[in-house]
Protein backbone atom coordinates (compact mmCIF):
# COMPACT_ATOMS: atom_id res chain seq x y z
CA UNK A 1 0.00 0.00 0.00
CA UNK A 2 1.66 3.71 -0.88
CA UNK A 3 0.44 7.07 -1.01
CA UNK A 4 -0.82 8.29 -3.94
CA UNK A 5 -2.86 11.50 -3.11
CA UNK A 6 -2.47 14.10 -0.63
CA UNK A 7 -4.03 17.83 -0.31
CA UNK A 8 -4.82 20.18 3.05
CA UNK A 9 -8.18 20.53 4.16
CA UNK A 10 -10.22 22.97 2.60
CA UNK A 11 -12.21 25.37 4.39
CA UNK A 12 -15.12 24.84 2.24
CA UNK A 13 -14.89 21.19 2.95
CA UNK A 14 -15.65 21.52 6.55
CA UNK A 15 -18.99 21.39 8.33
CA UNK A 16 -21.12 23.31 10.85
CA UNK A 17 -19.31 20.58 13.60
CA UNK A 18 -15.45 21.60 12.21
CA UNK A 19 -15.03 18.50 10.53
CA UNK A 20 -14.61 17.45 6.64
CA UNK A 21 -18.19 16.67 5.42
CA UNK A 22 -18.39 13.30 5.07
CA UNK A 23 -18.99 13.25 1.00
CA UNK A 24 -15.84 14.77 0.43
CA UNK A 25 -13.78 11.53 1.75
CA UNK A 26 -15.33 10.25 -2.18
CA UNK A 27 -13.80 12.84 -3.73
CA UNK A 28 -10.38 12.41 -2.51
CA UNK A 29 -10.40 8.74 -3.05
CA UNK A 30 -12.15 9.42 -6.45
CA UNK A 31 -8.40 11.48 -6.97
CA UNK A 32 -6.68 9.06 -6.18
CA UNK A 33 -7.84 6.88 -8.24
CA UNK A 34 -5.97 7.99 -11.22
CA UNK A 35 -2.31 8.18 -9.56
CA UNK A 36 -3.31 4.88 -8.62
CA UNK A 37 -3.59 3.77 -11.94
CA UNK A 38 -0.24 5.09 -12.73
CA UNK A 39 1.61 3.35 -10.67
CA UNK A 40 0.37 0.30 -10.95
CA UNK A 41 2.12 1.13 -14.90
CA UNK A 42 -1.45 1.33 -16.42
CA UNK A 43 -1.92 3.66 -18.68
CA UNK A 44 -5.73 4.04 -19.53
CA UNK A 45 -5.25 5.85 -23.09
CA UNK A 46 -3.64 2.40 -24.51
CA UNK A 47 -7.34 0.54 -23.62
CA UNK A 48 -8.94 2.06 -26.35
CA UNK A 49 -12.59 0.56 -26.21
CA UNK A 50 -12.50 -0.51 -22.47
CA UNK A 51 -13.48 1.97 -19.80
CA UNK A 52 -14.57 1.12 -16.18
CA UNK A 53 -17.36 2.59 -14.01
CA UNK A 54 -17.55 2.38 -10.49
CA UNK A 55 -20.37 0.15 -8.93
CA UNK A 56 -20.68 0.52 -5.45
CA UNK A 57 -18.33 2.54 -2.27
CA UNK A 58 -18.32 1.18 1.29
CA UNK A 59 -16.60 4.26 3.41
CA UNK A 60 -15.97 3.14 7.65
CA UNK A 61 -14.60 6.51 9.50
CA UNK A 62 -12.56 6.26 12.18
CA UNK A 63 -11.65 9.67 13.29
CA UNK A 64 -12.10 12.94 12.00
CA UNK A 65 -10.04 15.40 9.63
CA UNK A 66 -10.78 18.80 10.23
CA UNK A 67 -9.46 22.13 8.79
CA UNK A 68 -5.66 23.03 9.15
CA UNK A 69 -4.74 19.18 8.73
CA UNK A 70 -2.96 18.01 5.34
CA UNK A 71 -4.77 14.61 4.26
CA UNK A 72 -3.18 11.70 2.53
CA UNK A 73 -4.27 8.61 0.68
CA UNK A 74 -2.73 5.27 0.28
CA UNK A 75 -4.02 2.90 -2.14
CA UNK A 76 -4.43 -0.97 -2.52
CA UNK A 77 -5.73 -3.58 -4.97
CA UNK A 78 -8.07 -5.00 -2.54
CA UNK A 79 -9.89 -7.89 -4.86
CA UNK A 80 -9.31 -8.21 -8.38
CA UNK A 81 -12.29 -10.34 -10.32
CA UNK A 82 -13.04 -10.94 -13.75
CA UNK A 83 -14.73 -8.15 -14.97
CA UNK A 84 -14.70 -5.90 -11.32
CA UNK A 85 -11.61 -5.01 -9.25
CA UNK A 86 -11.70 -2.90 -5.80
CA UNK A 87 -9.45 -0.25 -4.56
CA UNK A 88 -9.09 0.15 -0.91
CA UNK A 89 -8.17 4.14 -0.04
CA UNK A 90 -6.79 4.64 3.52
CA UNK A 91 -7.62 8.02 4.46
CA UNK A 92 -5.14 9.30 7.07
CA UNK A 93 -4.16 12.46 9.00
CA UNK A 94 -0.59 12.01 9.80
CA UNK A 95 -0.61 8.39 11.22
CA UNK A 96 -3.71 8.70 12.14
CA UNK A 97 -6.58 6.51 9.81
CA UNK A 98 -9.62 9.19 9.43
CA UNK A 99 -11.19 6.70 6.60
CA UNK A 100 -11.52 3.52 4.19
CA UNK A 101 -12.80 3.79 1.34
CA UNK A 102 -13.55 0.40 -0.77
CA UNK A 103 -14.37 1.25 -4.03
CA UNK A 104 -15.46 -1.56 -6.87
CA UNK A 105 -15.52 -0.63 -10.68
CA UNK A 106 -16.54 -2.72 -13.23
CA UNK A 107 -14.77 -2.77 -17.23
CA UNK A 108 -16.80 -1.98 -19.61
CA UNK A 109 -16.76 -1.95 -23.02
CA UNK A 110 -19.28 -0.94 -25.62
CA UNK A 111 -21.36 -0.59 -22.52
CA UNK A 112 -21.25 -4.20 -21.49
CA UNK A 113 -19.52 -5.87 -18.85
CA UNK A 114 -16.18 -7.46 -20.21
CA UNK A 115 -13.19 -9.08 -18.56
CA UNK A 116 -10.09 -7.01 -17.59
CA UNK A 117 -7.30 -7.01 -19.92
CA UNK A 118 -5.24 -9.33 -20.13
CA UNK A 119 -2.27 -7.01 -19.87
CA UNK A 120 -3.49 -4.67 -17.46
CA UNK A 121 -4.91 -7.85 -15.32
CA UNK A 122 -1.08 -8.91 -15.26
CA UNK A 123 0.01 -5.75 -14.52
CA UNK A 124 -2.37 -5.66 -11.16
CA UNK A 125 -0.87 -8.87 -10.38
CA UNK A 126 2.46 -8.22 -10.72
CA UNK B 1 -40.67 2.78 2.65
CA UNK B 2 -41.70 6.53 1.89
CA UNK B 3 -40.30 9.71 0.00
CA UNK B 4 -38.46 11.73 2.77
CA UNK B 5 -36.84 14.26 0.17
CA UNK B 6 -36.17 15.61 -3.40
CA UNK B 7 -34.55 18.14 -5.65
CA UNK B 8 -33.97 18.56 -9.22
CA UNK B 9 -30.43 17.82 -10.21
CA UNK B 10 -27.80 20.76 -10.10
CA UNK B 11 -26.14 21.67 -13.04
CA UNK B 12 -22.55 21.64 -10.63
CA UNK B 13 -23.47 18.20 -9.73
CA UNK B 14 -22.71 16.55 -13.00
CA UNK B 15 -19.49 15.71 -13.99
CA UNK B 16 -17.66 15.46 -17.60
CA UNK B 17 -19.62 12.56 -18.59
CA UNK B 18 -22.94 14.11 -18.53
CA UNK B 19 -23.86 12.33 -14.94
CA UNK B 20 -23.89 12.74 -11.65
CA UNK B 21 -20.90 12.88 -9.47
CA UNK B 22 -20.40 10.03 -6.82
CA UNK B 23 -20.10 11.90 -3.89
CA UNK B 24 -23.40 13.81 -4.33
CA UNK B 25 -25.78 11.04 -3.84
CA UNK B 26 -24.15 10.82 -0.44
CA UNK B 27 -24.96 14.86 0.12
CA UNK B 28 -28.38 13.82 -1.10
CA UNK B 29 -28.54 10.85 1.85
CA UNK B 30 -27.34 13.02 4.32
CA UNK B 31 -30.10 15.55 3.94
CA UNK B 32 -32.82 12.97 3.46
CA UNK B 33 -32.24 11.45 6.95
CA UNK B 34 -33.61 15.37 8.71
CA UNK B 35 -37.34 14.22 7.39
CA UNK B 36 -36.51 10.61 8.05
CA UNK B 37 -35.85 11.72 11.67
CA UNK B 38 -39.17 13.95 11.77
CA UNK B 39 -41.35 11.51 10.28
CA UNK B 40 -40.32 9.05 12.12
CA UNK B 41 -41.98 11.43 14.95
CA UNK B 42 -38.56 12.20 16.71
CA UNK B 43 -37.20 15.28 17.84
CA UNK B 44 -33.84 15.33 18.44
CA UNK B 45 -34.03 18.20 20.39
CA UNK B 46 -35.93 16.44 23.28
CA UNK B 47 -32.39 14.37 23.62
CA UNK B 48 -30.27 16.67 25.20
CA UNK B 49 -27.16 15.17 26.30
CA UNK B 50 -27.32 12.76 23.08
CA UNK B 51 -25.79 12.89 19.51
CA UNK B 52 -24.91 10.81 16.79
CA UNK B 53 -22.37 10.30 14.16
CA UNK B 54 -21.96 8.63 10.79
CA UNK B 55 -19.13 5.20 11.08
CA UNK B 56 -20.30 3.73 7.69
CA UNK B 57 -21.84 4.32 4.47
CA UNK B 58 -22.37 1.57 1.56
CA UNK B 59 -23.16 3.07 -1.97
CA UNK B 60 -24.41 0.91 -5.01
CA UNK B 61 -24.96 2.58 -7.98
CA UNK B 62 -27.33 0.97 -10.73
CA UNK B 63 -27.92 3.95 -12.97
CA UNK B 64 -27.10 7.46 -13.17
CA UNK B 65 -29.10 10.71 -12.58
CA UNK B 66 -28.01 13.28 -15.32
CA UNK B 67 -28.95 17.20 -15.85
CA UNK B 68 -32.78 17.54 -16.03
CA UNK B 69 -33.52 14.59 -13.87
CA UNK B 70 -35.20 15.11 -10.37
CA UNK B 71 -34.51 12.66 -7.69
CA UNK B 72 -36.26 11.33 -5.01
CA UNK B 73 -34.81 9.74 -1.90
CA UNK B 74 -37.11 7.02 -0.29
CA UNK B 75 -35.58 6.01 3.40
CA UNK B 76 -36.58 3.42 5.97
CA UNK B 77 -34.99 1.89 8.87
CA UNK B 78 -32.15 -1.01 8.24
CA UNK B 79 -31.25 -2.56 11.28
CA UNK B 80 -31.50 -0.89 14.74
CA UNK B 81 -28.61 -2.44 17.48
CA UNK B 82 -28.16 -1.07 20.55
CA UNK B 83 -26.22 1.92 20.05
CA UNK B 84 -26.35 1.91 16.20
CA UNK B 85 -28.83 2.02 13.53
CA UNK B 86 -28.43 1.57 9.73
CA UNK B 87 -30.75 3.68 7.43
CA UNK B 88 -31.63 2.92 3.63
CA UNK B 89 -32.13 5.40 1.61
CA UNK B 90 -33.01 4.47 -2.29
CA UNK B 91 -32.15 7.85 -4.37
CA UNK B 92 -34.31 7.41 -7.92
CA UNK B 93 -35.79 9.37 -10.92
CA UNK B 94 -39.32 7.99 -11.52
CA UNK B 95 -39.62 4.59 -10.92
CA UNK B 96 -35.89 4.16 -11.89
CA UNK B 97 -33.31 2.75 -8.62
CA UNK B 98 -29.66 5.01 -9.20
CA UNK B 99 -28.31 4.54 -5.92
CA UNK B 100 -29.06 2.65 -2.75
CA UNK B 101 -27.24 4.60 0.03
CA UNK B 102 -26.38 2.76 3.89
CA UNK B 103 -25.60 4.90 6.90
CA UNK B 104 -24.80 3.40 10.41
CA UNK B 105 -25.00 5.90 12.60
CA UNK B 106 -24.01 5.64 16.39
CA UNK B 107 -25.65 7.35 19.03
CA UNK B 108 -23.09 9.47 21.61
CA UNK B 109 -23.21 10.78 25.33
CA UNK B 110 -20.38 12.68 26.73
CA UNK B 111 -18.31 11.38 23.37
CA UNK B 112 -18.90 7.92 24.22
CA UNK B 113 -21.64 5.24 22.21
CA UNK B 114 -24.27 4.75 24.07
CA UNK B 115 -27.74 3.07 23.70
CA UNK B 116 -30.19 4.80 22.38
CA UNK B 117 -32.69 6.53 24.22
CA UNK B 118 -35.90 4.10 25.01
CA UNK B 119 -38.51 6.62 23.37
CA UNK B 120 -36.28 7.08 20.25
CA UNK B 121 -36.24 3.11 20.07
CA UNK B 122 -39.96 3.00 20.58
CA UNK B 123 -40.66 5.28 18.16
CA UNK B 124 -38.52 3.12 15.48
CA UNK B 125 -40.10 0.13 16.48
CA UNK B 126 -44.11 1.65 16.20
CA UNK C 1 -38.31 40.76 -10.52
CA UNK C 2 -39.45 37.36 -10.00
CA UNK C 3 -38.83 34.35 -7.93
CA UNK C 4 -37.48 31.47 -10.42
CA UNK C 5 -35.67 29.28 -8.27
CA UNK C 6 -35.49 27.87 -4.19
CA UNK C 7 -34.30 25.49 -2.00
CA UNK C 8 -33.16 24.66 1.48
CA UNK C 9 -29.90 25.18 2.61
CA UNK C 10 -28.27 21.97 2.51
CA UNK C 11 -26.45 21.32 5.76
CA UNK C 12 -23.01 20.61 3.30
CA UNK C 13 -23.30 24.29 2.49
CA UNK C 14 -22.65 26.08 5.36
CA UNK C 15 -19.23 25.99 6.78
CA UNK C 16 -17.02 25.87 10.29
CA UNK C 17 -19.49 29.53 11.18
CA UNK C 18 -22.35 28.17 10.37
CA UNK C 19 -23.58 29.84 7.81
CA UNK C 20 -23.72 29.59 4.00
CA UNK C 21 -20.17 29.22 2.36
CA UNK C 22 -19.96 32.32 -0.16
CA UNK C 23 -18.94 29.97 -3.73
CA UNK C 24 -22.49 28.41 -3.05
CA UNK C 25 -24.18 31.55 -3.70
CA UNK C 26 -22.86 31.17 -7.01
CA UNK C 27 -24.39 27.51 -7.55
CA UNK C 28 -27.70 29.02 -6.76
CA UNK C 29 -27.27 31.69 -9.30
CA UNK C 30 -26.30 29.45 -11.45
CA UNK C 31 -29.66 27.09 -11.19
CA UNK C 32 -31.67 30.24 -11.18
CA UNK C 33 -30.64 30.92 -15.01
CA UNK C 34 -32.11 27.70 -16.84
CA UNK C 35 -35.87 28.60 -15.01
CA UNK C 36 -35.10 32.72 -15.91
CA UNK C 37 -34.57 32.01 -19.53
CA UNK C 38 -37.35 29.61 -19.00
CA UNK C 39 -39.56 32.59 -17.81
CA UNK C 40 -39.01 34.75 -20.75
CA UNK C 41 -39.89 32.93 -23.13
CA UNK C 42 -36.75 32.12 -24.75
CA UNK C 43 -36.17 28.07 -25.90
CA UNK C 44 -32.46 27.77 -26.32
CA UNK C 45 -32.93 25.05 -28.06
CA UNK C 46 -34.14 26.77 -30.74
CA UNK C 47 -30.67 28.74 -31.05
CA UNK C 48 -28.89 26.19 -32.96
CA UNK C 49 -25.43 27.31 -33.75
CA UNK C 50 -25.40 29.95 -30.41
CA UNK C 51 -24.37 29.73 -27.08
CA UNK C 52 -23.77 31.47 -23.85
CA UNK C 53 -20.46 31.81 -21.60
CA UNK C 54 -20.06 33.15 -18.27
CA UNK C 55 -17.67 36.18 -18.46
CA UNK C 56 -18.37 37.42 -14.98
CA UNK C 57 -19.86 37.66 -11.42
CA UNK C 58 -20.31 40.56 -8.82
CA UNK C 59 -21.54 38.91 -5.76
CA UNK C 60 -22.36 41.56 -2.75
CA UNK C 61 -23.25 40.33 0.56
CA UNK C 62 -25.51 41.54 2.80
CA UNK C 63 -26.09 38.74 5.65
CA UNK C 64 -26.02 35.07 5.59
CA UNK C 65 -28.20 32.29 4.94
CA UNK C 66 -28.22 29.39 7.42
CA UNK C 67 -28.80 25.35 7.73
CA UNK C 68 -32.82 25.63 8.38
CA UNK C 69 -33.42 28.32 5.75
CA UNK C 70 -34.93 28.19 2.26
CA UNK C 71 -33.51 30.75 0.00
CA UNK C 72 -35.32 32.12 -2.90
CA UNK C 73 -33.76 33.54 -6.24
CA UNK C 74 -35.41 36.44 -7.85
CA UNK C 75 -34.14 37.42 -11.10
CA UNK C 76 -34.23 40.31 -13.61
CA UNK C 77 -32.21 41.32 -16.91
CA UNK C 78 -29.93 44.49 -15.86
CA UNK C 79 -28.57 45.24 -18.79
CA UNK C 80 -28.60 44.05 -22.47
CA UNK C 81 -25.85 44.71 -24.67
CA UNK C 82 -25.14 43.66 -28.17
CA UNK C 83 -23.21 40.75 -27.69
CA UNK C 84 -23.16 40.21 -23.71
CA UNK C 85 -26.21 40.61 -20.74
CA UNK C 86 -26.44 40.93 -17.32
CA UNK C 87 -28.63 39.18 -14.69
CA UNK C 88 -29.54 40.36 -11.21
CA UNK C 89 -30.22 37.35 -8.48
CA UNK C 90 -31.72 38.47 -5.76
CA UNK C 91 -31.10 35.87 -3.18
CA UNK C 92 -33.21 35.98 0.50
CA UNK C 93 -34.42 34.32 3.32
CA UNK C 94 -37.83 35.49 3.41
CA UNK C 95 -37.68 38.98 2.62
CA UNK C 96 -33.93 39.69 4.17
CA UNK C 97 -31.72 40.36 1.05
CA UNK C 98 -28.00 37.60 1.83
CA UNK C 99 -26.49 38.18 -1.54
CA UNK C 100 -26.91 39.57 -5.01
CA UNK C 101 -25.33 38.54 -7.43
CA UNK C 102 -24.88 40.01 -11.32
CA UNK C 103 -23.19 37.79 -13.80
CA UNK C 104 -22.75 37.99 -17.76
CA UNK C 105 -22.73 36.22 -20.54
CA UNK C 106 -21.42 36.21 -23.57
CA UNK C 107 -23.53 35.12 -27.07
CA UNK C 108 -21.17 33.00 -29.09
CA UNK C 109 -21.31 31.16 -32.33
CA UNK C 110 -18.33 29.55 -33.96
CA UNK C 111 -16.51 30.57 -31.05
CA UNK C 112 -16.61 33.91 -31.43
CA UNK C 113 -18.91 36.94 -29.54
CA UNK C 114 -21.48 37.37 -31.54
CA UNK C 115 -24.92 39.39 -31.36
CA UNK C 116 -27.70 37.75 -29.48
CA UNK C 117 -30.13 36.80 -31.95
CA UNK C 118 -32.92 39.28 -32.72
CA UNK C 119 -35.57 36.92 -31.88
CA UNK C 120 -34.08 36.41 -28.20
CA UNK C 121 -33.18 40.30 -27.99
CA UNK C 122 -37.20 41.11 -28.75
CA UNK C 123 -38.26 38.58 -25.96
CA UNK C 124 -36.18 40.65 -23.15
CA UNK C 125 -37.38 43.13 -24.39
CA UNK C 126 -40.58 42.70 -24.14
CA UNK D 1 1.94 39.44 -6.36
CA UNK D 2 3.41 35.84 -5.42
CA UNK D 3 1.82 32.85 -5.95
CA UNK D 4 0.46 31.94 -2.44
CA UNK D 5 -1.60 28.47 -3.42
CA UNK D 6 -2.11 26.01 -6.08
CA UNK D 7 -3.48 22.69 -6.77
CA UNK D 8 -4.38 20.17 -9.60
CA UNK D 9 -7.85 20.88 -11.22
CA UNK D 10 -9.99 17.68 -9.30
CA UNK D 11 -12.32 15.31 -11.75
CA UNK D 12 -15.33 16.76 -9.37
CA UNK D 13 -14.48 20.59 -10.15
CA UNK D 14 -15.21 20.29 -14.06
CA UNK D 15 -18.23 19.87 -15.47
CA UNK D 16 -20.99 18.90 -18.50
CA UNK D 17 -18.70 21.08 -21.00
CA UNK D 18 -15.42 19.66 -19.68
CA UNK D 19 -14.25 23.00 -17.77
CA UNK D 20 -13.83 23.98 -13.97
CA UNK D 21 -17.55 24.93 -13.18
CA UNK D 22 -17.67 28.71 -12.04
CA UNK D 23 -17.95 28.52 -8.31
CA UNK D 24 -14.71 26.63 -7.94
CA UNK D 25 -12.68 29.50 -8.16
CA UNK D 26 -14.48 31.42 -5.64
CA UNK D 27 -13.35 28.07 -3.45
CA UNK D 28 -9.78 28.54 -4.55
CA UNK D 29 -9.23 31.97 -3.74
CA UNK D 30 -10.77 31.59 -0.40
CA UNK D 31 -8.08 28.84 0.09
CA UNK D 32 -5.53 31.53 -1.17
CA UNK D 33 -6.70 33.79 1.54
CA UNK D 34 -4.42 31.96 4.57
CA UNK D 35 -1.07 31.63 3.12
CA UNK D 36 -1.37 34.71 1.68
CA UNK D 37 -1.96 36.54 5.48
CA UNK D 38 0.77 34.45 6.17
CA UNK D 39 2.82 35.81 3.18
CA UNK D 40 2.10 39.55 4.47
CA UNK D 41 3.26 38.40 8.13
CA UNK D 42 0.41 38.56 9.62
CA UNK D 43 -0.97 36.25 12.37
CA UNK D 44 -4.59 36.52 12.93
CA UNK D 45 -4.10 34.67 16.42
CA UNK D 46 -2.43 37.72 17.67
CA UNK D 47 -5.77 39.76 17.13
CA UNK D 48 -7.62 38.49 19.28
CA UNK D 49 -11.36 40.08 19.07
CA UNK D 50 -10.97 41.07 15.57
CA UNK D 51 -12.50 39.12 12.67
CA UNK D 52 -12.97 40.14 9.06
CA UNK D 53 -16.29 39.01 6.86
CA UNK D 54 -16.04 38.84 3.01
CA UNK D 55 -18.59 41.43 1.57
CA UNK D 56 -18.34 41.40 -2.29
CA UNK D 57 -16.39 39.09 -4.49
CA UNK D 58 -16.12 39.88 -8.43
CA UNK D 59 -15.10 37.09 -11.19
CA UNK D 60 -13.68 37.71 -14.35
CA UNK D 61 -13.05 34.95 -16.39
CA UNK D 62 -10.42 34.78 -19.53
CA UNK D 63 -9.52 31.33 -19.87
CA UNK D 64 -11.27 27.28 -18.58
CA UNK D 65 -9.19 25.30 -16.55
CA UNK D 66 -9.63 21.75 -17.17
CA UNK D 67 -8.72 18.68 -15.61
CA UNK D 68 -5.41 17.59 -16.24
CA UNK D 69 -4.42 21.36 -15.46
CA UNK D 70 -2.69 22.04 -12.37
CA UNK D 71 -3.84 25.83 -11.15
CA UNK D 72 -1.92 28.63 -9.33
CA UNK D 73 -3.08 31.42 -7.35
CA UNK D 74 -1.17 34.50 -6.85
CA UNK D 75 -2.39 37.47 -4.69
CA UNK D 76 -1.77 41.12 -4.20
CA UNK D 77 -3.18 43.74 -2.14
CA UNK D 78 -5.61 45.77 -4.44
CA UNK D 79 -6.93 48.33 -1.90
CA UNK D 80 -6.86 49.16 1.97
CA UNK D 81 -9.44 51.17 3.76
CA UNK D 82 -9.91 52.52 6.71
CA UNK D 83 -11.90 49.30 7.39
CA UNK D 84 -12.12 47.23 4.24
CA UNK D 85 -9.44 45.87 2.03
CA UNK D 86 -9.42 44.11 -1.20
CA UNK D 87 -7.15 41.67 -2.12
CA UNK D 88 -6.89 40.44 -5.90
CA UNK D 89 -6.55 36.82 -7.08
CA UNK D 90 -5.27 35.70 -10.39
CA UNK D 91 -6.22 32.20 -11.24
CA UNK D 92 -3.42 30.66 -13.67
CA UNK D 93 -2.60 27.32 -15.41
CA UNK D 94 0.76 28.01 -16.07
CA UNK D 95 1.32 31.69 -17.79
CA UNK D 96 -2.27 31.53 -18.95
CA UNK D 97 -5.00 33.59 -16.90
CA UNK D 98 -8.28 31.99 -15.96
CA UNK D 99 -9.69 34.28 -13.71
CA UNK D 100 -8.76 37.22 -11.65
CA UNK D 101 -10.59 37.27 -8.43
CA UNK D 102 -11.49 40.27 -6.32
CA UNK D 103 -12.47 40.16 -2.93
CA UNK D 104 -13.27 42.60 -0.44
CA UNK D 105 -13.16 41.90 3.09
CA UNK D 106 -14.35 44.29 6.42
CA UNK D 107 -12.75 43.68 9.92
CA UNK D 108 -15.18 43.13 12.53
CA UNK D 109 -14.94 43.99 16.61
CA UNK D 110 -17.96 42.78 18.60
CA UNK D 111 -20.01 42.29 15.56
CA UNK D 112 -19.70 45.87 14.00
CA UNK D 113 -17.15 47.08 11.52
CA UNK D 114 -13.82 48.85 12.60
CA UNK D 115 -10.68 50.15 11.51
CA UNK D 116 -8.49 47.49 10.49
CA UNK D 117 -5.60 47.22 13.74
CA UNK D 118 -2.58 49.52 13.23
CA UNK D 119 -0.01 46.68 13.61
CA UNK D 120 -1.85 45.18 10.27
CA UNK D 121 -2.26 47.95 8.38
CA UNK D 122 1.53 48.68 9.08
CA UNK D 123 2.42 45.32 7.62
CA UNK D 124 0.59 45.92 4.72
CA UNK D 125 1.97 48.81 4.03
CA UNK D 126 5.45 47.48 4.54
Amino acid sequence: MSQVWSAPVRFAECDMQGIVFNAHYLVWADEALTPWWVEQGIDWSAYRGHQYVVVASTLEWRSSARHGDTVTVDAALEKLGRTSLTVRFEIRVGERLCCTVRTTYVCLSDGASTAWPDDLRARLAA
